[in-house]
């Protein structure tokens, strides 16, 4: 498709993003209302529950078939040397995801989640390697301290993958969608957009990735800062926020929040990248925000900022900081057992269970 | 057997709790290094694994035959109108238990753990129903503001059944022991321990329960602080707490959690009541502290206090309150998932994964 096309699609997508009806939120209040249970004792789960009905418009939603998309790129900003390791390490970590050793595996599997990879954007090529998804936007991005990440068409084609991720979910009837993410550098992108998107300094929304030294973390904050002077990117124009100081994996991502939302299919957004990718899709159609779960919460200092600028409480805080989708994983089980308490408990009249007294 | 000879299986087990092995610490932490992610980047997930080493002192640890106890008894204390339930409900939940629609039987099954009631001192009788354990000490507690509630025998047949519950699961092969409990009136009596053992008001460490009102709320405070003042419990003597303003299915917990301890069963402590059974059994035996895990932190106020006294943060915090084991259930995954992590992910030489620059 021309670049044109896509746009049109991404401003289709936003558009077509629904609002939640509240008659259905009354409803699930009800029933949460007759289980066995005191009143509101199942806490965050019940507003799980309560939101899936609202999403789904059912009385008894499902969300068992699970998958996360993992998006891979490089970022040309690793020239500047923000990362504890090297570029390669983007290419080999999609091999060890591919052949089932990474921490995602283990936990999508621990979690029954199926799991799809995407070269969205790595430098290097794979070739002939089985189960990869293979939708190469452009080798890695520009280095951002000199100028815009991509192009426009770059962006719209990164933006146009997601959808696409998002329509296949749909059609292969998955109900429920993690995010994950793999490029090294993108920490610096995600920082960069954080700073911009909630108004912060870069000193404040800069972490250490995978493993700075206080030497690393200053020049990464100084590369930031040089970023968004060369950029100057306007907090009133997400789409050219994510263009200019983004990457490709965390446009991919906002393409499939955004896609995802137009499906009703809810999504649990991972760590710091994901949440990047989130706010540019809130900030672009606020109405996203009905359809995410935040997994967790990243040790990396950004990450707070940004689910205090989306309204999201993360669902879970083990001090995890490694993106590829694991905190989703683990959160998209949380969620799944919400929605099972809320369609499997016995109710006081069913159990015989006397309600509570006065 | 007598009462004589259970205190002295009691004492035997209190002192055969095993100290860890900071070399197996070492160990795991060794190979957490070589795994195809950034150092310390799975965060909690890490320590988990490394104190499931350490527990079972095996180089690659199992967890993944998980039981819940979820032991019940009623509380004689219920005359004073502290809580919002009538007391028939415990038999009640026992019975909806037993047939799989209450919030444990649906976490559990989510989770893939195995699911035991032992009816420690309901004060009806179930007569012939399928799966049930009977082991009731007596029916209920004595009402404790007038008098301890337990006497010194039937303290420690709760505390013997406890340990006999340990030893079944250790000669059935479980590897992960979560605890749960339920019984109307419960709270009063965690409150109570809460405040003895902690050195707090009783106000400071009490809560609605399954939903008082405030002037529910305040009469609760005042029943307490006259347990209190009936009984004079001494921090100092943590059996004497327990007897005194205890309740049968906290001792049974308490004896769990020391069963498991001397055996190396790492233990999930659910809520507020476990926890109240796990602040004394740390009383008893510091030691038995490294073979706990608290599952997740309940709304419930006094819940904090006693984290905090034991050093143990929660793994989950999700406004629960319900108890039964469901905040077991859920972190008993969250653990296995970290056991998964530490077996199955691949090394940076075995996946050609390149390790940090410098």
């Amino acid at each position: 498709m021309t670049s044109t096309a896509n746009y049109t699609r991404i401003f289709d997508s936003i558009a077509a993003v629904p609002s939640l009806a509240p008659e259905w939120r009354a409803r699930a209040m009800a029933r949460l209302n007759s289980l066995t249970k005191p009143l509101e004792s199942l806490g965050r789960l019940e507003e799980i529950a309560a939101r899936l009905v609202e999403i789904l418009e059912e009385e008894h939603p499902q969300c068992s078939r699970k998958i996360i998309f993992t998006l891979a790129a490089d970022h040309g900003v690793t020239e500047e040397g923000v990362s504890a390791y090297p570029k390669a390490v983007t290419r080999q970590m999609v091999l060890n995801f591919l052949s089932g050793g990474a921490a995602i595996n283990v936990l999508s599997r621990h979690c029954g989640v199926e799991m799809v990879i995407v070269d969205i954007g790595v430098e290097s090529e794979f070739g002939d390697v089985a189960g990869l998804v293979k939708a190469k936007v452009r080798p890695g991005t520009r280095n951002f301290t000199r100028g815009p990440a991509m192009t426009e068409s770059e962006l719209h084609l990164a933006l146009a993958v997601g959808l696409d991720l998002a329509a296949i979910a749909k059609k292969k009837g998955y109900t429920l969608v993690g995010t994950g993410e793999m490029g090294i550098g993108n920490t610096t992108a995600a920082s960069a957009i954080t700073a911009v998107l909630t108004g912060r300094s870069a000193a404040e929304v800069t972490g250490r990735g995978a493993g700075l030294d206080d030497q690393g973390l200053k020049n990464k904050i100084a590369v930031i800062e040089r970023a968004l002077a060369a950029n100057n990117p306007d907090p009133a124009k997400p789409l050219d926020v994510l263009r200019q100081v983004g990457g490709l994996e965390i446009a991919g991502l906002t393409g499939l929040m955004i896609g995802c939302a137009c499906r009703r299919i809810p999504v649990v957004v991972d760590g710091f990248i994901s949440t990047a990718a989130a706010a540019v899709a809130c900030a672009l159609q606020p109405k996203v925000r009905s359809f995410l779960f935040a997994g967790h919460k990243s040790s990396e200092p950004g990450h707070l900022a940004l689910l205090n600028f989306l309204g999201a409480p993360p669902l879970l805080d083990l001090e995890m900081r490694l993106g590829e989708g694991t905190g989703a994983a683990l959160a998209m089980s949380i969620i799944e057992a919400a929605v099972k308490l809320f369609n499997e408990m016995a109710t006081f009249s069913s159990a015989g269970v006397s309600e509570a007294v006065g």
